[in-house]
Order: structure tokens, then C-alpha cells, then sequence
């Protein structure tokens, strides 16, 4: 496993150093925090040799991962995965598929980091197709979304198996103790919704001991049901609404507080509390969207991460391998 | 039309006085506000004799409209617009159907009002499903969303229609000049969303010369376009999504401001400031939900209306009305 650096039983992320909108060094920056706030995570840098050699020759957390190409935003996933097989994200992927590291974190292309993760790390056996989780932030507490978006087409029986990762991850990395699942849909009665949605509704009904029954959009940010499943274009519909919504109004809110020396002053007053909310909803808290269901731990942060971001997803992706997320979804799945 | 009362021209609306979880005086009082007013509007209270013919009787606008059976909020709709044939929101809507009447307005069951609109009013010739539409409240500006719930499974060409009823809505009643059509999606790109999303996506660009192309969940909020249209199940999952997280939100923002003497102050020199901005979310200003697609005019309130939203709801109706919204639909679709 970590036998490439220290040869401990330390947790080994790849860290795509290409990945996200701001630049490698943003990136770099981001590991060195993350260096610093863990002392035992180490880092495979994946990136072309011109950085990442310089980097981590003054790092011995971090070894040097070649890859020369990069997987732009607005390449078609599949294809770029294909073509590219020395881009950061296909390289970085096979070097958790050959056990050299046991994470991999970008802040890359999503569609390029869910297509490389399921072609060169692979499905866990038993898994009909991996999903993006989401812990949604919210005022009220902790929800874990999937699908967020890996399956925008999925049948009903697929739905079974994303609340069952989400389930596992929302106990062993979110904390919570038996977590609840419902199905995002339209009306608390059972026979509410699509075709679609009364078919999951019934699959999760008779597969899952913890399905509670349905949920509705505004549930999203109560923190009624610890899990909720859906369809991956579904609930990417409902993350985007969510995250769109709070940034609209928490920006209305601030320009109510700058209108005049009166309200700025009053704005002082609660800086505090208004920063508690703002962390509260940030939705860095866990570092990214984990795909589950890959045979080892993805992580997929922000395009737009600051080196802050960067750092709470590398250490994300740790507290992942720590927890042996992969190996308690084997469990509960198979 | 308006034979039954002053025998002008003014807009007649039926007003369902059981619909809605606060009681029969709640809507009445919400009928005295819309009449005080808009000295045009004309009302059939449509109801038990016992409640509606008293007060009628000293109200020079007003109608009574006998009706003895209620249709209850966890009714199945279809069913129960079926065998309740003396129900307030089948007699209310016998009554557009006869033309004694051009509107009906109900904060009763959404799924009863649209099941009984569609049978008794019917259908305008050419329109496969009507839809309900919403003006999504929101800071930047006004976003009218169809379907928001009347379909839960669509065939694509069905979206065309939605968005053509939605942009006359959008023209004669929110007052949007050329009014942007874009399609609720998971990408900006032509090519993302399921199957039938990128389905509709074409359909609508074949169909519809102001189609804008796709919308994500974040653009709901931010008015980037004037119309976005859905199939019923995803617009309803937005819907309450959007509508639950500004709650929550604007819940946690009050509760900073509740936290001690200094907030409190400080709240107080934005009480007017956050007062315009909870107008501006406020749901109530268009009434509530227009059915399009029926042969006469529909809205839809909400169940907990208070008597303003009662008042709104009259008022939105008489305006849908005075706006031959339904003879607009009726040119632009044939």
C-alpha cells in the first residue's frame, strides 16, 4: 500500500495536481495545508514532472506521480478518459487500482473523475453502478444525497444499492447512528410520484430495514431523514436549486446589512453568528462528492477550490481510507 | 357571463369557500378584501347554502353557488372529483364550464382542483395535458416554472406546450417582454441530462423560436431566464426545494438576529430592508398556481392562505380573466 513512502500503514492519497479551475499551485498549496493539519496522511502528487518533482523533493509525505496531460472542464468525460491515458486523472486512478495509494481526490472535471474512477479503479464486485453522494449543508443539520448526478438515467433496483453506500458513509464518516433513508419525491404518500418513483419506492420498501418512505424537496434542508436517494439527474436538479437558493439569499441578506450606516453597524453585531451559518452551509465541510461503489476511495471536490478546499478534501479522502469505507460497502452490499 | 350579477362585463370568479386548511371564514374574509379591493371583480361563493346564502345576501357582488360536499386534502383526486359530484370544486368548476363564471380559484386540493379543471371545465382543443404553473419568488426577479406538478410523467412534445402557455403567462401576467424559454437540466451543453431531457431539449429547439437553451437548478433563483420549463415531477421536486431552503434559511438568519440585545438592535435597522426582501420571496403575489391549458381560468392556492392570500388569489384570477389569458393560449397553440 504506502510502501512508496514511508512504508507505514499511513493513508496514501492521489491528489490530482491538474484538477480544478485555479491552477496547480492553488493545488499544491492545498496539500502542503493538508500536510501540515495531518501528520499522518501522505500524497501521491499527480501531475507533470516539472511540478511535481520540485514538490515533493522537499516533502517526504509526498512522492512524485507522473502523468503529462490534463482533462479540460468541457471534454466529453468518456472519451477524454480514453484518449487521454497519460492525463492526471487516468494515471492517478490505476495508481489506486495497483494498490499504490488507496484514495484519489481531484477537483477536476466530475464527469472525467466519475468515468476514469469506474474504468481504471473499477466497480466493487456486486455494484450495478456507482453514485455520487452529497452531504447537503444546511441550517438544520446533515443530509447525505445520492445520486447527485453519476446516473441520470437509472433503473429502480439501482436506487436500493446507492442507499445502502450513502447509508454506510452517512454512519461511518458523517457519525450518524442508524441513519434513516426516504426517496426524494413528490408527496409522503406511497403511491405518489412517477412511474419511476413508485417503482423505487416499492423496491426500497422491500429491500432496506431503515427506508422510512418518501421525502419532498423542501425536506432537503431540514434534516428530516439522514439519507435520501434519488436518480442522479434528480438530484442534481435538487443540490443546484438548494445550493443556488442559499447563495441568492445569503447575498440578498448581505445587502440588506450594507445598506446604510444603521444596518452596517447592526451587521457587526452578528458577524459572528452570521459567520457559524455561513460554515454551517459551507459546502466544504467534507471536502467534496465521494463516488461510491469504486473499489477504492474517490473523492471529487469543487472545480473552483481554494487551496482551503483542497485541503479539507485531501483530508477527506484520508478520513475515507481510515474509516475503510470500500471494505464496509463490500459488507453491506454483497 | 356575468348574466348571474350586475349583468357587465366585470370578471366573475367562482371561489371554492371550503378549500383550505383554515375554514370556510378564512376565504370568506379573503372575499371581502378582494371585493374591497377590486371594485370590478364579482364573486359565486360556492359552498353550503347555510355558510354562502347569508353571506351573499347583504353583498352586491356576491353570488351564492350551492355545493354540500368537500373533497379533503388526503382524498385521491381523480376519485374523489369522480364520486363527489356536489363538492365545491366540481360545481365551482360546472360553473366556468356553463360560463357563469371565466374563473375558479380554490385553496383546496391541488390534485382535485387539477382532476376536477380538467374534467368539468376540460381540456382547450389541441392542448394534450394542461400544466400548472409558478412564479418562482426569488431576489433577482421573477421565474415562471411549468409543470410544477400537474404531470409526473411527460412525453417530450408535451414540454412544448407548457413552455408556449407559460411564456403567454409570463407575457400578460408577470409583464416579461419576449419572454426566454429554457429547459430544467442537469448541463449547459446541448448533450447533457437523461434521455429524456436531451429529448426535450430537442424537441423544444425544433419547436420553439425562443428557446434558450438548457437551465440548471442554480439558475431557478438567479431570473436568468424568464420561463424554465419541466416535466411536473422535477419542477415539483425544485419547487419545494427552493421554497424549503429559503425558509430554513431566512429562519436561521432570524435566529442570529434574535441572539441578544446587540443583534437585536442591529435587526431592527434592517427590519425594512428584510421586510422588502420577504416580499419579494413571498409566494403570494401571483395568487398562486395557474392551471394553463383548461378551457377557462384556474388558480390554485395554497392550503394554509391566509385571508390576504385568499384576496391575492381573487385578484390574480380576475387578472388571468380580464387578460383572456385562456383566448392568448388558445392563438398561440392552435
Amino acid at each position: 500500500m504506502a510502501e512508496q513512502l514511508s512504508g507505514s500503514d499511513a493513508p496514501v492519497v492521489v491528489v490530482d495536481v491538474l484538477g480544478g479551475d485555479n491552477g496547480h499551485d492553488v493545488v499544491l498549496t492545498g496539500i502542503d495545508l493538508a500536510l501540515a493539519a495531518d501528520p499522518r496522511v501522505e500524497v501521491l502528487a499527480c501531475g507533470p514532472a516539472q511540478i511535481v518533482d520540485v514538490f515533493a523533493s522537499t516533502r517526504p509525505r509526498v512522492q512524485p506521480l507522473h502523468a503529462t496531460q490534463n482533462i479540460e472542464m468541457n471534454e466529453h468525460p468518456a472519451s477524454a478518459v480514453r484518449a487521454k491515458k497519460d492525463s492526471t486523472i487516468v494515471v492517478g486512478c490505476k495508481a489506486v487500482k495497483e494498490g499504490r495509494a488507496q484514495g484519489f481526490f481531484s477537483a477536476g472535471s466530475t464527469g472525467a473523475c466519475l468515468a476514469g474512477a469506474t474504468l481504471f479503479i473499477g466497480r466493487i464486485r456486486g455494484i450495478s453502478r456507482p453514485a455520487l453522494c452529497h452531504v447537503i449543508p444546511s441550517p438544520a443539520g446533515n443530509v447525505v444525497m445520492s445520486d447527485i448526478g453519476a446516473n441520470a438515467d437509472c433503473k429502480p433496483e439501482w436506487l436500493v444499492q446507492f442507499a445502502q453506500m450513502a447509508t454506510v458513509y452517512a454512519e461511518k464518516i458523517v457519525g450518524k447512528e442508524h441513519p434513516s433513508v426516504a426517496l426524494l419525491n413528490i408527496g409522503s404518500e406511497d403511491t405518489k410520484g412517477s412511474q419511476f418513483a413508485q417503482e423505487c419506492h416499492q423496491v426500497l420498501k422491500d429491500n432496506l430495514p431503515n427506508f422510512a418512505g418518501n421525502a419532498e424537496g423542501g425536506d432537503l434542508v431540514c434534516a428530516k431523514y439522514d439519507v435520501v436517494v434519488t436518480d442522479g439527474f434528480t438530484g442534481n436538479v435538487a443540490l443546484k436549486t438548494l445550493e443556488g437558493t442559499s447563495k441568492e439569499l445569503l447575498k440578498a441578506v448581505k445587502g440588506v446589512m450594507m445598506s446604510n450606516l444603521a444596518t452596517k453597524l447592526g451587521a457587526l453585531a452578528m458577524k459572528r453568528g452570521l459567520n457559524g451559518l455561513k460554515t454551517r452551509m459551507s459546502a466544504d465541510t467534507y471536502g467534496g462528492a465521494p463516488l461510491l461503489g469504486v473499489n477504492g476511495v474517490c473523492l471529487i471536490g469543487h472545480g473552483n477550490s481554494n487551496p482551503e478546499a483542497i485541503k479539507s478534501g485531501i483530508l477527506a479522502t484520508a478520513r475515507m481510507i481510515e474509516a475503510n469505507l470500500v471494505e464496509e460497502i463490500v459488507k453491506v452490499v454483497k
